[in-house]
């Protein structure tokens, strides 16, 4: 530190050293105090230390002489303007000490009240105010606060000495708070606490208001480094070295008299976005008396009557500010005889509903652009305009929390298999799914629930994947309940929970609810659509979804999709009794029988085929090939398979061998993608029959087919070569026996590293890429998803990861590798076409990267296009900026 | 095709147009004819055609013009040499027409002898050999030979008309051999054959001698792309357009009298490589007679007998052969009225053994360098000098053939699991453990076993990897083998093998074979360790060996490893009663539990260490943490659970819930590696304590131990800091304990992609990197090694993969990942030592990989140290070339 470099910076009097653009020196909190200051707004005078100090002082733990000196001259400045004295003994200054982050922490850190009150101080407090009691609960919360804050005296575990020592003395007076006590037992109350402090921390409370400055000063930097903000920050990935600025302000009272008071305002309603003035006031009262809850605060509408002028001020005041921070804000203000003072402002925290709102209206009211509402709005609130929510207000038995796999809200009666989830659902009755984990044999009672529960699994276990896929709210890895498939029940903490049982699923946050709770449903309105509206005018990306169904495919459209960018055909084969004609062409032991059950599934893939081409009318449509190994559609257990051999009219002994012989040791990397299609051609040929047969009957009808075959799972391009040479022979054999021809793209996933490593080579053919970002994923880290929740979540927590790669896409790595992919492949083929598929796609931040990597497109589950497409928008934005 | 360019070569009367140089244009066969002729070697005269046109040909299907103008041109030239004309009634030529390509492709493609021969010069022959049955048995062969060859007239099922018309001729004539029908009658049977052979084809023998040959030439050509020759080239790697040349030459007879005669030589003992003259001589016949079986061929000795000229002739021309193409030669010859002709010439095939004797003997007598003689040997042919092998020579009575998981031969009583193999080994006798596939719960008793036999699994499934890494013989994937573990037997084609029945195991050929077959018992003896020290004295890559005990580092030291690259601890924990030790630790339900097994676990840990420290005294060892996931340690079904529950007193409900809980859907990408080492630090701290404990006594003793610890799995660099700080911790720690300090590295697994991706990072750090391609291939494929027996096999026959990965390095792929990760971790550290651990450390061409990348060493199992020593000597002789 040099000592040219000014540290220090004073505001008051209209005058300030700072501005809202210091941010990064002054904190959010100091910086919006000068930029208040200068603009003509009644704030107390002060000044703050500069944030890049706080480093410096951890590193050494002692404050620098050129600091000493410039908060000398600062503190003569803030008398001079305050007109009071620092330790005067007839007009005593009182000075609050709070500490400000460059990144809002709200109560992260610590504050110290009434800095400057010592045995002189206080009495002339008390004769100034005219108040005695007022003084010397003043000098009790300065010494306890600074016990607290910078002697660290509160121990973890045990009675608090100060608080013991406070209730002894009010005990003894018969009095149930320590304002109700008689000034000079306030006063005695002080010397005995300063002598408690003394003897449990070895240090005596300064008199000097100077030491108690300087010791104040330094507890806020340390405040810095307490366990609370450190995790915090994790928390919000805030960078440690950020540091906090200190405020160091002349203290205001709104307890001087019925013309006093304290409040918090918003300048718009915070639930709602309305824009009227909303917020709470308390006449002739102190903030700490809120906080602690001594008295209720009264609607703002109340200050009009009470203390009209500073109504009026405060009004003009809050549209003053909104107008040049150009956002709503959260004021807190004191009104002190009459005259009101602001402490604070910054902008407000929201409701989702609200934040939409806010945006729209402002852009109406012509504070904001169409591209700052855009770039405004968090994606991931959405979330929360798209789905029930559950009443925050409303009194909840919560069973247990489990992960927030899919967001939203439902209520059911509780179920243990997924036939019983048909059939109870068939009744009308919602009913929640609960399994110990699903699999794709639980797929048709996962349709058929109002949401799904799982024991077991992660946030990208089947169930997960699959409720986000159907937009379906779902709760998985609930470790506290021990679900009893055969029992048909579940018990949590000592009690049980039966089939038909009511319960809340609360995807959105992971809670597992007893009974019905009441849900709120959201209606995200035009103001929504204003926004979305906007974001498309901006983005470069194309939004499509992934659906599997004609249905998903509706819904699709109306949150605006532009296509489908995965349609995975193997859920088509778990649909009724199609999974019986699946198995049986599974298990048949030769081609012939293969064949045979394969023409049985034709027509139904058609069906399907051709009903959604019908939907997607003039927009892409990528049908992937059967990814999942065959054992995935096989019946698990002896039962099972009794009952399929009676259906199917197997041997139960060959059918029993025949699932085992079929299971795999990991079958995430086993028989499956497209190395089905190339031992068993004839899978391949029998879905490109029934795409292409489809394609040219809806085209027949005069609608716009436009279909794109990915091949999943390719590792070399030669794999990639074969099944599209099959594919290709299909089309033309179709083409010529219907008469007609229909364009289509041919195009690969890229779901392994060594797809992305050779991606010049299979771009090649390759007309277009998609990247599997789960698998690769996967596959890049050595992941499997399934069993990652056993170390993952370690891993995030401890900080070894920043993210969880499943949900945001890893740059170093996988991201690296889609890198290379888009780069080779567009080398060999500069018109490839190329999206990601995966997950990722509806990730905001994921959606960034693939923007930024020049991607065609993103493709994510229905519910989370609004969140791609202004995520997308956003990158856009974003990168004009940079 | 221009005219100006010479498609036609002669040679004949000492004079050649071509050379051995030119073995891409004449193919190896013509190549090494011409040369001969230079050399003043007697051969018969005769042209070759190049193989540059067999591509032209098969291409159009038509000679090209010019071809037939150089080859009348060629013709006349050699009836000028030969003294006879082609189709002359008086003194006709006859030629062969022979296939040779570029390399060397033994019986693949087709012949004709006696082309030529007509009615007319059929009886012209007769008269001037004075042998009628002789000129009419070449003429019977020849429209035979013919007629199969050009009109492919030989049935693919069902009978041969010819063989019918000939047998019906015999029965007739009451004789058993061609042979001995009477002149006239083979005669009148040519006719017959003739008629036979226009009534089948639709076209007739043609009786003009240029139209025979024009026929046989393209027939040759067309030879090229035979089904059985393509099946060849594709084994060998032999690439589809070299195409073959054909070779015309005049005929010379060996059955012209006492004084004639036909025979193969070898200039050396193709079996042990002795030098001396080598082979078989049939006096007065034709190499068909030898080949038909019609006559038994006598030892070449017998030739000094009947034709003393030619026998030395052929003595002095076998040793000019060598001089001249530096190599031990396999020569075919005919002695026609004393006269010796040399009809080929090549390279010898030869057993490993004589392999290595040869080279070594050449170095001797000055014919070749010593890098010639490392260069000249492929290292695989080393396997069959380490291990025995099933005697060639014996009857043996072949059950089935499953896969070659890791070569030699063994003899053993068949078991059917682990507890017993240790209990009837421990009698003496040796047993075969036979199962439907291993896990690590069998590792006893392959340790006890002789060979190991696997229903299931591929070429690196459990079975094969534990077995390669312990040098013994073991065949997988035997699928014909039914093996009922409950009734310990196992079924094979309607046979039965039950529990102490012999059976004998060929690793190196896959066979499983009943009873004690015979075995050969290798001795490498002088010449090979000759061979390795000069290998040792070229090579740049260091060898060290892949052993996890004492036993094993001593043999590594035997085969010549410098240092252990990789030691699996893991495999320390399945010995004797640790297992239990370990699981204890498992299950243990807090850190308290798990800390008290592993105090027991650490001694013997620390035991394991010192005894291989001792053992490598000055050489590094590379110590990898633990790997495995936790569930691989622990039992499986209800009884081994029940059993394991009584003996370490844990309760049996609790047990199987944490067996079940521990199980993974892909265990491959589950909790396992660092991540075990994260999750449970205790473990990794148990582990480094066992380490430097052990150093530092074996240290005390006077043995210079060099540790290296290597962190496994690592996918960020932030795993890799966290290990590495706890192990850094435990070694100052020991250290300061022992008052003495150990040198050692600290390293890491490069076996993810992402961890190769992001190599810079980790090497900041890190101070080796040893590559685990085995897991880095699984991941960058997206193929889990245990699962892709049902789809590799197919990859790989049907050529969508050159190679299997996990046997030869994917170059492409996983290699273009190693060498990104060299660059990057060079960059970060010059210094950075670099290695392989995977199975490819053994294998040739991944090793010349390996050298090509800039490693400093490669690490296979100790049976496999001699192969990679002398790959690595060859990897430095080839760039030094190139």
């Amino acid at each position: 530190m040099t000592k040219t470099k000014q540290h220090v910076f004073s505001f008051g009097d209209g005058h300030a050293e700072g501005s809202a653009q210091m941010r990064a020196v002054l904190g959010g909190k100091g910086a919006n105090l000068h930029e208040m200051t200068q603009l003509g707004i009644p704030v107390p005078p002060g000044f703050t230390i500069s944030a890049r100090l706080c480093k410096a002082y951890l590193a050494k733990h002692t404050l620098p002489a050129s600091l000493r000196n410039e908060v000398t001259q600062a503190m003569a400045r803030l008398e001079a303007t305050s007109g009071r004295r620092f330790g005067d003994a007839t007009s005593p200054l009182l000075v609050s000490v709070r500490s400000g982050a460059p990144v809002s922490m709200p109560g992260m850190m610590d504050t110290i009240l009434n800095l400057g009150l010592n045995d002189v101080t206080a009495r002339a407090l008390g004769e100034q105010t005219n108040n005695h009691r007022f003084a010397y609960d003043c000098y009790r919360r300065l010494v306890h606060m600074y016990a607290d804050v910078v002697f660290a005296l509160k121990p973890e575990i045990g009675a608090d000495p100060i608080e013991t020592a406070t209730e002894r003395m009010m005990r003894a007076r018969k009095v149930e708070r320590e304002i109700d006590l008689e000034p000079d037992d306030l006063r005695e109350l002080v010397t005995t606490i300063k002598s408690v402090v003394e003897r449990q921390s070895g240090r005596a409370f300064p008199t000097d208001p100077w030491d108690q400055l300087w010791g104040a000063i330094e507890a806020v930097f340390r405040s810095w480094q307490t366990k609370r903000a450190i995790e915090y920050r994790r928390v919000h990935r805030i960078p440690d070295d950020l540091g906090t600025a200190v405020n160091v302000v002349a203290m205001v009272y709104g307890n001087m008299g019925e013309d006093s008071g304290t409040g918090v305002a918003f300048t718009r309603n915070p639930s709602t976005g309305k824009p009227e003035l909303f917020g709470e006031f308390l006449t002739n009262a102190q903030g700490e008396d809120v906080v602690a809850g001594i008295r209720t605060p009264q609607p703002i509408g109340t200050m009009a009557v009470s203390c009209p002028q500073a109504y009026e001020q405060l009004r003009q005041t809050a549209q003053k500010l909104e107008s040049h921070f150009l956002d709503m804000q959260d004021i807190e203000f004191t009104v002190e005889c009459g005259q009101l003072y602001l402490l604070q402002t910054r902008s407000a925290d929201r409701t989702a509903q609200a934040t939409v709102r806010v945006v729209v209206d402002m852009v109406r009211e012509s504070l904001i652009t169409e591209s700052d509402a855009v770039a405004r709005v968090d994606p991931a609130q959405l979330d929360r305009l798209l789905h029930p929510t559950v009443d925050p207000e409303a009194d909840l038995d919560v069973l247990s929390v489990g992960l927030p796999a899919s967001p939203g809200a439902a209520v059911g009666q509780a179920v243990f298999d997924a036939d019983t989830a048909v059939a109870r659902g068939a009744t009308g009755d919602p009913v929640v799914l609960v399994r110990r984990e699903t699999n794709p044999n639980d797929f048709h009672g996962m349709v058929a629930a109002a949401a799904i529960l799982t024991e077991r699994g992660g946030m990208t276990s089947h169930a997960a994947v699959v409720a986000r896929g159907m937009g379906k709210c779902c709760v998985v890895g609930a470790k506290e309940i021990h679900v009893d498939e055969a029992s048909r029940k579940f018990l949590v903490n000592g009690r049980e929970i039966n089939e038909g049982d009511w319960i809340t699923i609360d995807g959105s946050n992971g809670r597992v609810i007893a009974g019905k709770a009441p849900l709120i449903t959201p209606d995200h309105g035009e103001n929504f659509d204003q926004l979305m509206h906007w974001a498309d005018k901006f983005r470069l990306l194309r939004v499509r979804a992934n659906a599997d169904t004609a249905e998903d495919a509706l819904r699709a459209l109306e949150f605006g999709a532009e296509g489908i960018g995965l349609c995975r055909t193997e859920h088509m084969f778990f649909q009724g009794d199609r999974i019986d004609t699946m198995r049986e062409m599974i298990v048949a032991s030769n081609l012939e029988g293969r064949r045979a059950a394969l023409s049985k599934l034709l027509p139904m893939q058609r069906g399907d085929f051709a009903e959604i081409f019908r939907v997607m009318d003039g927009r892409p449509v990528t049908v992937r090939l059967l990814d999942p190994p065959l054992h995935e559609f096989l019946p698990h257990g002896d039962d099972e398979i009794a009952q399929l051999a009676k259906r199917i009219g197997a041997q139960f002994e060959r059918l029993r061998n025949f699932v085992e012989v079929l299971t795999e040791v990991n079958p995430m990397l086993g028989h499956r993608g497209c190395r089905l299609g190339i031992t068993y051609p004839e899978i391949t040929e029998m879905q490109a029959e029934a795409i292409f047969e489809a394609a040219c009957e809806v085209a027949a009808s005069g609608v716009d087919v436009r279909p794109e075959i990915m091949i999943p799972l390719v590792a070399h391009n030669e794999e990639f070569l074969r099944q599209a040479a099959l594919v290709r022979e299909v089309a033309e054999r179709v083409f010529a026996q219907r008469k007609r021809r229909v364009e289509y793209l041919l195009g690969t996933m890229i779901e392994l590293p060594r797809a992305a490593l050779t991606a010049d080579k299979i771009a090649g053919t390759a007309e277009f890429f998609s990247f599997g970002t789960n698998d690769l994923t996967q596959t890049t880290f050595g992941f499997s998803r399934d069993d990652a929740g056993r170390f993952l979540p370690h891993y995030i927590e401890s900080g070894i990861l920043e993210d969880d790669p499943f949900q945001t896409i890893d740059r170093d790595g996988v991201g690296s590798l889609i890198q290379t992919a888009v780069k080779l492949g567009r080398e060999t083929n500069p018109k490839l076409k190329i999206g990601i598929c995966g997950e990722h796609g509806g990730d905001p931040r994921s959606i960034a990267f693939c923007h930024e990597t020049g991607m065609n497109y993103v493709s994510c589950s229905p519910f989370r296009i609004p969140i791609a497409r202004l995520a997308a928008a956003q990158a856009t934005l974003h990168q004009r900026k940079t």
